[in-house]
């Protein structure tokens, strides 16, 4: 049943496979007045872009974005945005060896139960390659945020394997091919990704999301709760096996006199909570990680089955990524937004102007 | 904006305040010809229910399900069904002396930044006493899978504190206060509450859900994946703070190698992905993880601000749980529940006869 | 699937059958702030009710309505309204006789093809009694766009049988048992539903409901236009036929040059269009009409069949209205109040503040 | 809000300006392995295009459809289907004259209330070129219903100006350029609209839609029933100013003796009903009316405002139908389809299997 949109107010739906003629999407509710040009779009797609670095597939798409309506003079019209990207680099005829067979770790087999048939190039609609339309909303989701709200969205990788990064620098995260804060990391995240690289394998990651200067106040109860709709979102996107907000799995073993926090005329004097309580924002700084788990087309054989279930070995070639993470910084930081964006507009539809919520603007 | 419903074809609606006249809920969507009574409600719903051990709020409520409308001579009809609790012990004059303070890791705070206005006794609507219709709801929603479509759900305690349990024996968790599966660590969940309880303090827990013979093919890609929309019911119970589906977090360390599931003539040889590829179930068994943080409303002191945005020193009195994860398990196995019915749905919907999907029927 | 809810943003969700325990509903998305008392909403269903003239039915139901949630201190808290009203008058033996008879007519036999199963006691929830908490949910709309909003809803008879009422009074409805606007014309329906008793017979009605000061800017277009989503809510109350806007079925003969409506400084000249342009209100009056048909549980006997497909011959006992488009207006007017509110909360969420946009105010 | 998407379990959203790049819409929720072809979705354009006959508008467009996803070696495979139609025959510069014009009887004023701004090329989104994409979702939609389920959806005009047509023969529909049942009819239109043309006018239609072996069953009490979501989804349509459902204002006039239908073992005897009873389709013939009003474009001058609320006459050039009416015809199967297509979805979901339902297959 239809499951490719997200969002109350401002929605999203998609279309598109990763080999077929192209990929699109639908923004439906974006206030009108914001202006919105191509290369808005584009800037934020060259982040997910594959060919970034050795690390990534090497699948050449220039992932060139068209607006088709909904933008009149450069500015939003308040009617439905139809965007467009052409694959250009598709090369079904590299998918005819698996056209029969069930890649493990992939959803070949489950879109098959589900389905009956399936477009086996490259996955078809269940590739990755998918994310470019959720990147191209968020792009206008994060502009509108912004520049309108003043609330800034900041990804990065804080894990690969088995190295930690602390986020120490935002503003290295753009100037190294691994969205690493952690200017410490930089090199031994370079030899890791080698070396699985020689082996043909592949590797986790962990995302953190961090939102500056969120408004408080929203988030819905008792179910479209701000924190359950992030969840939801970034459980979304592709490889993504768990998602926490705050102090997440580690207040399992918290007490209640340390998880809680304390309030002061000067505001709150710690964050365990992520910046959401009770499902609402606080006004703080909202806290999101996420993990991702290793490609699972990797040079390393497996056994599997095909279409009449007999047992294969195979060695899943192609192009790949050797951590699929890292392309999931803006992918990630896009559907919070997207998320975001929402919620401040049912916000509004509720409880009026935003603006007086807006800690960035006190 | 409207946030109080989950799901798309079964759908759930609730209200109600921890200190109202009553809370309730409408289920809308059921198929036709299920027997349902009320003493099927009741049976989850005590399990759920305060008072049944010395760990969890002392609060009396007997939690009378009354079914008002769309059980027909002790069947579905295929109408709406009306659900109402009447709150009886409620002692709303408990909370006038915190009318005008916001309780640290409550949502007193965003509630009032909100809307402005807020039903301060107990939490209002943001108590987890709302969970009743959840339960009241799932317990439906399990009826249907378990004896329609041979699906079973099992949650339980996992970890308490630092105290690990292992899933050794599913048939005890409903004969120890802990939901525990671990004869083992009773004693010692035992012993950690005490001295907790002497404290005046709580802890946080982990949860674990496990579904056998999920049919496989459920599952809406690309927004309205399975993990997603469970990890969103998941999220959106109180105090959640964290959700992995199969491997979770553990997937940052792992080799693409090692985190793929081999498929065989026999079927999986291993559950790395949880029984979720591509967001649609493969028939495996369906593995979830979630973090409940500890009470915040415990007997020792902290600072907070009142309306005035004057500091204040509390102490959170009432009748509070000093692990409230463990009466998040039938909320959880509840919520769970939900989602997998509304997917069954959503499946039937597009794809037709379900039957033919479910391994415990093959 | 799930159809017991209407609207996006304010939005309501029903259940009740006419001689099951009690009806409810859930009023998700209200404002927060809005005074609302019992007696609001009393006021509005006793106007609906039975037993006010002598040509509706003689069931005597009190109709006592109960808020249980949501409202604090006499004030909308922004949370989920439960409402509920018990069945105090049921006599479900009544209608042992047909219980496996299909009333022409009625909704019998639909039911029956699609659930399998109906509650058959006075036709379960397809009786219009459903419609108790369309005019409690219409009465919280109305109060706000009244109040808040200065949007005025009237609801009125415009035709019975072949006797026409024109619009002289509106001040004269609610002081007539037909509410009618036409002062000549009361005498001649009285008459009219007298000789239909007497018969035994029924009869049709139109009726017309007219919304004063609307807010230009409301209607979401392509597919939820503001007089799409009106002839939706108001196609689904009982009995209704059709459904026009404006000038309705007279277009059809009516030349372009005489359907538009002249533009001048001081607004427009005409209203042909009903107050709506492309699916956006344009300030103008909003004008509805809609077509009701005869009651068809009469005395007067007609054939059908029973569920094992043989012929009888039946007359439809119970209590019954004469013309029962006369208590179709508040329920009307329920209807517009509910669409009107959810569009200007949808105006809000993606346009913003909606006080601008009052003709009222101006 | 978002409002430009269209159903629950198959869902058509749709984007696009009269005079933008491009036309889209994505389908999401088609059942898997249906064939599809371009051709298919072209025949049904054809019947709508313009330049068909004398009397609509000239604007040639080859509105050539492209499928860009969700078809596989010609067959659908559950995933989301986009499609797309570039303008080409677009001339932006025709409207220069209108810019700051709200053109009486169109949508100008109202898109600038709303939004504050306006794409006014040919209307922008208001206008009904639009509607390309509700015939092509409508295709794939009626190729379902009649391919896979014996559904059958037959529109025509039934009157133009005060010229009533009888539906005589449905084979002569696409045989005129009036899609006119009435052999005796046709001279008669040719002249009227003729005439019409020389005086630079326009004029209303009537559409009667009929749909002939739909499933019994399906409709969605007690807010989505199936006239209620036809009633939405046709006024829906640009210039669309009443819908009837049966015998539909004229049952004002009937009395209940005269209005319900007789049920026999051979079926019912009458059809005032329209084919649904309660919401729910009773397996005889569906009947729909709708009421279109003239095109306000034409050569007959009119007062108006400018942006600045200043008054002018202005007489609207372009190019436009004489009777915009007439290509309603496809347009409103189309609608009609695409409800039709939901709800046998939405039946299935809740009750399984539709095809006992189905007539045609009795």
């Amino acid at each position: 049943m239809a499951g490719n949109s997200i969002g109350q107010c401002f929605r999203l739906t998609t279309f598109g496979e990763s080999h077929g003629k192209a990929l699109g999407c639908i923004i439906d509710g974006i206030p009108p007045g914001l202006s919105i040009t191509e290369s808005d779009l584009q800037k934020e797609l060259n982040r997910r872009r594959p060919g970034n670095s050795d690390f990534v597939t090497s699948r050449k798409e220039l992932d060139q974005i068209k607006i088709l309506s909904g933008v009149f003079n450069g500015v939003t019209t308040g009617t439905s945005i139809g965007l467009i990207i052409k694959n250009t680099n598709h090369r079904p005829q590299d998918y005819d060896n698996i056209k029969n067979i069930f890649r493990p770790g992939h959803a070949d087999y489950t879109y098959e139960q589900k389905y009956g048939i399936r477009d086996y190039r490259g996955g078809g609609r269940s590739s990755a390659r998918e994310t470019v339309m959720r990147v191209s909303a968020g792009a206008i989701a994060k502009k509108y945020l912004r520049e309108k709200l003043g609330v800034k969205i900041h990804g990065c990788i804080t894990q690969i394997g088995n190295i930690k990064c602390e986020i120490k620098d935002l503003d290295i995260v753009e100037k190294n091919p691994f969205f690493c804060p952690d200017p410490n990391k930089i090199n031994l995240l370079n030899k890791l990704l080698f070396d699985l690289k020689k082996e043909s394998d592949s590797i986790g990651a962990k995302v953190t999301i961090i939102v500056n200067y969120p408004p408080t106040g929203i988030g819905e109860p008792v179910f479209d709760r701000l924190d359950a709709d992030l969840a939801h979102a970034l459980m979304s996107i592709n490889a993504v096996k768990g998602v926490e907000i705050g102090d997440g799995f580690n207040v399992i073993n918290l007490k209640g006199s340390k998880s809680r926090d304390e309030l002061t005329r000067k505001g709150f004097t710690s964050n365990h909570s992520g910046g959401i309580l009770g499902g609402i924002s606080s006004g703080q700084q909202i806290i999101l990680h996420i993990a991702i788990k290793a490609t699972s087309s990797i040079g390393v054989p497996i056994r599997t089955i095909n279409n009449n279930g007999e047992e294969i070995e195979i060695i899943t070639k192609g192009r790949h990524d050797t951590c699929a993470g890292i392309r999931s910084v803006p992918i990630a930081e896009a559907m919070v937004a997207i998320v975001l964006m929402d919620h401040c507009m049912r916000y509004r539809a509720q409880c009026g102007d935003i603006t007086t919520n807006l800690i960035s603007l006190k």
